[in-house]
């Protein structure tokens, strides 16, 4: 057993990704983000549908048509392959916890 | 966006299972207990891999073997296809919500 607000730094200068499942067909991550926004620079375009929930904190997204969605405890979203997309703000004071799933 | 914890009734007379996400080789389930063990009767005795957090609440997961395991918020755990288990308790005064990826 494990626990998904384990092992969180105090300090986390860079997101932090982390693959809790890994098979051909699937990958399920841990992303601690603190602060940060991603991708550094343009936008995720991903091969992959993700289903995203965050379990602690808050994120924003921005989709490339402009529309934005913060996402507190508990909200998910399902994000299509090639939906291109960036998390353009998250939680300074405390961690937040994503969990994604790549399918 | 949806949230995880909304659409939870005051009564759950029965434990609530809702896929998420439905594709050929991966199904994602949120599941709602509230004082249920499940099965029934027997074990749990799954063709996929399961991979399921406890997001509110606690469960009690035992093996065959006799292991016992308590889940709480956060807690996660990996079960693989065909080892048999069953959920012996959940909390009685508020709603556990599991996040259950079967893969």
């Amino acid at each position: 057993m494990a626990n998904i607000f384990n092992n969180i730094p105090a300090d986390i200068p860079n997101e932090i990704f982390e693959d809790i499942i890994k098979t051909k067909n699937l990958r399920v991550e841990r992303i601690v983000s603190k602060g940060q926004s991603s991708p550094d620079t343009g936008w995720y375009d991903q091969e992959e549908n993700e289903w995203v929930i965050v379990l602690s904190g808050f994120g924003e997204i921005e989709y490339i048509n402009g529309d934005k969605i913060i996402l507190e405890q508990g909200d998910y979203l399902d994000i299509k392959a090639h939906v291109k997309h960036r998390v353009i703000a998250t939680s300074p004071d405390e961690a937040t916890v994503w969990l994604a799933i790549f399918y």
